[in-house]
């Protein structure tokens, strides 16, 4: 951030009165610009005992296996956001069940939320962002091919969490790679 | 947004191609400026059967009452910003238990999560966003003088979940008043 986005001037890192951390702060016309964690919200669709997962078709990870997943946007509840992204990337219609995980994952400022979702018809397939989209019994995962870790954890948690015949909301982090 | 944060040019609002919103465009350096809604993250610390809260001594909402809450930092997890959040507003030290509650609030842009807390000891006092914090019984809460509407949710579970003798997670969303 080198420019103030609302007058154009040039901005300074500082710490403002009152405050901690530094910020953008703008000479020119005094506004202060905050940087904030984005969340990523998506689902695990479920059909009869299996899930759908999307091959990407896009940086990063692109040919990786996810679950439908993206950016939270502006005027939309996190159960829209999971809703939305899964008709976006693989074609599918959803209902939302329980929120399943929180993930934070601060080394690259975000969280990641998924929820349990029904999967409502078979009529899916690939959206812009995907190659592919598939449902997967749980000896059919491709564990090697998964793209994200928080996907994985959230895979791991919710078929942990099947053999025990209850599903519980789980939070917890993700590290960054060592 | 008029300006690009980045090179300083102005900034257009257009739908990128493969995008499906409008989006802050530069036409000068081609970055695409995305808006994306904020995390509030909090505690309810608790001390045998009282719970701790804050009295407002900023707008919005000066002089009501609150759980200690704010605006997640990048670089941190959720619970790590409720146990800052507590510190900063509340000076309390807490040790973070289940997640509680997320609450999207969609017509401002922000998802609000409290975890429950165990307040470590009784060397709490006012930082310098509160202009009180006191311990509160249940019939001690001032409902009518709570400061938002995701913090009274977030009692009103909680209470309601202690009368049942377990606390579960609960997500959902506040919606605009009318």
């Amino acid at each position: 951030m080198n420019f103030c986005p609302q007058c154009g001037g040039k901005l300074a890192l500082r710490v403002p009165p009152g405050d901690t951390l530094p910020r953008h702060v703008c000479d020119s016309c005094g506004v202060v610009h905050y940087k904030n964690p984005l969340m990523v919200i998506g689902a695990i669709p479920e059909w009869e005992d299996r899930i759908l997962l999307c091959k990407r078709a896009i940086e990063p990870r692109l040919g990786k296996w996810t679950l439908p997943a993206g950016f939270m946007e502006l005027g939309e509840t996190t159960a829209q956001a999971a809703i939305r992204e899964t008709l976006e990337e693989a074609c599918a219609r959803i209902e939302i069940s329980d929120a399943f995980t929180m993930l934070s994952v601060p080394h690259v400022n975000q969280v990641h939320i998924f929820y349990r979702a029904k999967l409502l018809d078979l009529e899916f397939g690939p959206g812009e962002e995907s190659l592919e989209v598939a449902l997967f019994r749980e000896n059919e995962i491709p564990w090697q091919e998964i793209a994200f870790r928080t996907i994985a954890a959230t895979l791991r948690h919710y078929y942990s969490d099947r053999s025990q015949g209850t599903y519980r909301f789980h939070a917890g982090e993700v590290a960054a790679p060592k």
